[in-house]
């Protein structure tokens, strides 16, 4: 029972701030690094990895649209070529930091829209997995983090890369084992025990609850946890502190 | 007599184009790529760090102010922490690029408004060091290419990293050593022949001609070429050629 | 027999030029001018503005989505909230400058993927049509140029607007009346006698002549000539003075 | 016994949130609104100017440098005909919303550094009373806000516009009357009683208390509040309280 918990960081800009940094690195043990294409500058990047490193945290590269405006989540027709190279060009950037700090960027996850985006679209999937292969790294290129089922993941398997599926501890589930979306009533879990208890299904049994209670595998090796909401830290500590009284390791999956 | 040629490169953005990168990679031995903060998107800098690989041409690292609108050419009070940050974030994003083409980025040269601002101000030298020290590379940092004199250059020598003094083909020098202002008559050569003799001046005599025609030492080990006015790099090929001809050796610097 | 003659100007941003604005000022009767989203800096706007009302030629606020990077060719999924305040924000802009040249905006035309997008997607068309709304002026909103059929031209008479169509002079239409997608062969007309005779069917017999020969109605009140390509100024020119030859007026059409 | 409260609002951009709009315009008089240079994006200038126009608060535009990673806090050096330019386009931007919401730009303030600059620079104090001049308006010109003293409100009554001078209710100001520098100790006033007693001097008095204890002639027919702290909303509250209580009428300068 070995679980990585993952939260997206790094998310202000300048004067704006947005995630409480500090709290969830001493709760996630993968950060999502926002880049500078929806959210982090390089102020705040050097921080978070500095930080990230002193306390064994892995660094990955939220790599997003180049969309500050909109914070990455209205979708792009991006050109394939363009995608690669917006992709690489930010993990690069992130690299600087990460390996400042004695780290390095240890996997590849795509922000709001592109991460939505390259869900079920193969050639911004492949866009993407192209800037990976790009940015290098040990084997050839890093690990991507992502949807199971997804294009992106399908990608990335294919170019021989790691995929990595991750689950999310507050989202509901249809009975094919998507997301529901967030339109729609009960897309977010509110209630702080059925997050705690769906974090629980994952890490422990690899399973998440449909909406209609039956139990699907979830073939997860990271839980993914929010950072931007209200008492979201609060909810994270309490999530990864009932994961550890379960018996469940928590260990970067990079 | 070696000396080594250096142009700025890659200064477009997205639909516009400003450097003839193409003919200028034939003459240089130094190019110094944009990296997206006055100039340079992804797919002109993956694009630039091909050729310049190809054809055995050193990638430099141009860094900037964060200011597209003013092509870097507006001086900022970037407190030092942010510019540190800055700098070292357009090294990575350029590296990604340099090391998908098999090179790495070799040096690093401030551009426009951060050069000359540099060349006075001990405060900013300095953040820009901390950009270059942070960002790493062989020997703990990589070289630093600027003005004689400058306080970049110092700042750059106190640090241990190596710092590299270039000289201008195409513009004035007083009594000094220092350049005539952009401001004053003549302070750029607009003749052909008068830049390649001051060229060959540099190169073979390690000397520049002062505005009343005394020689001075130049000291510089690399010869900066301009690439985005009409005609440069028919300029650019004949100073090369009339430098070979006087039996100078073109190698890269770094 | 009227035509306006439209072209795209302002396209330059900071250093980066493209379009020769003032050339083709001396042969349009309205300009599109780009408002700082896809392309144009503020004291562009202001130049071609002044330029502009001088020669008598319309100002019209080339809206587009928020990417210089993309130069406004990528589309984005926009929120409706959203566009409709940054098409606003870009009218009013303009506006300034238009006003202080002693002329106004006098109509708005979308510019690369916002107009593509709006042809189809009834929300976005209904969003800049809300954003032209909100930006009010004379009888409560300006004119909107597109394309015949298009949704942005249904939604903008549907809010009392008055919507105007615009042909092509260099672009091939299919027998539909639809132009043929720019990745498909013959979809520009590269021969100028080709763009002359169109420009004269349009202008002189309200058709378009499409791909197999057959004429169809065009129904535009406008012609858009192409400014960003080399000989660009060479042709509209010519052009402009065949329609005056064969005793077209050219007239503004707001 | 009149005054106006001032106030920086609209200083979100996108998905980040900074001032409490909703709360500080129940308390000015006279909102200084972010005209999307330094911060303020479409949807929320167009939010602000409607809350503040159903509430009977004047508009302004609070203009900055283009600098939105440093919040327009980091002094450039920007040519005057460049800065002139840009000051007009955010006035004419955010007049769009202003005039929606049936109300009008009343005045200008400018932020930041850009604020810090022109009260000794007076070139850029001209280039942004050149920017007013050129949005026009009633009597050929917006009225300036600034500081007592300063080239930006000598420039503007030079042309002719209405200069208008502000005092801050929690900065300390030095016994020759201009503001205690930030980085000095005792610089902005943690007091809510102080804060209260400063507001209470300037607007009763028409003075301020210097460090050592003197009361100095304030000369401000507006104060500024801010509304960026935390605390800061229930503060201005207090003050608007207290300043009523003490019978000031509280009324727009402009």
């Amino acid at each position: 029972m070995v679980i990585d918990l993952n939260a997206d960081l790094g998310e202000g800009f300048g004067r704006w701030t947005l995630t409480d940094d500090d709290a969830l690195l001493s709760v996630v043990t993968s950060a999502n690094v926002a880049c500078g294409f929806h959210a982090g500058d390089p102020v705040t990047m050097r921080r978070v990895c500095a930080l990230a490193a002193e306390r064994g945290v892995r660094i990955g590269a939220q790599v997003s649209y180049r969309d500050l405006a909109g914070f990455g989540r209205r979708a792009m027709d991006v050109p394939p070529d363009e995608l690669a190279a917006e992709v690489a060009y930010q993990i690069g950037a992130l690299d600087v930091f990460a390996r400042a700090a004695g780290s390095r960027v240890s996997y590849v996850k795509p922000h709001g829209a592109l991460y939505n985006r390259t869900v079920g679209d193969a050639a911004q999937a492949a866009a993407v997995v192209a800037g990976v292969l790009l940015a290098g790294g040990p084997d050839g290129g890093l690990p991507v983090l992502g949807l199971p089922g997804s294009e992106l993941l399908a990608a990335a398997e294919k170019a021989g890369l790691t995929a990595v599926a991750e689950a999310f501890a507050d989202r509901a589930y249809t009975e094919r084992g998507t997301l529901v979306p967030r339109g729609e009533a009960g897309a977010v879990l509110e209630d702080a025990d059925a997050v705690v208890a769906q974090a629980l299904a994952v890490a422990r049994d690899g399973q998440v609850v449909a909406a209609g209670g039956r139990r699907i595998a979830a073939g997860a090796r990271s839980l993914c946890l929010h950072g931007d909401t209200p008492g979201a830290a609060d909810l994270a500590r309490r999530v990864r502190r009932e994961l550890q009284d379960a018996g469940v390791s928590l260990r970067p999956f990079a």
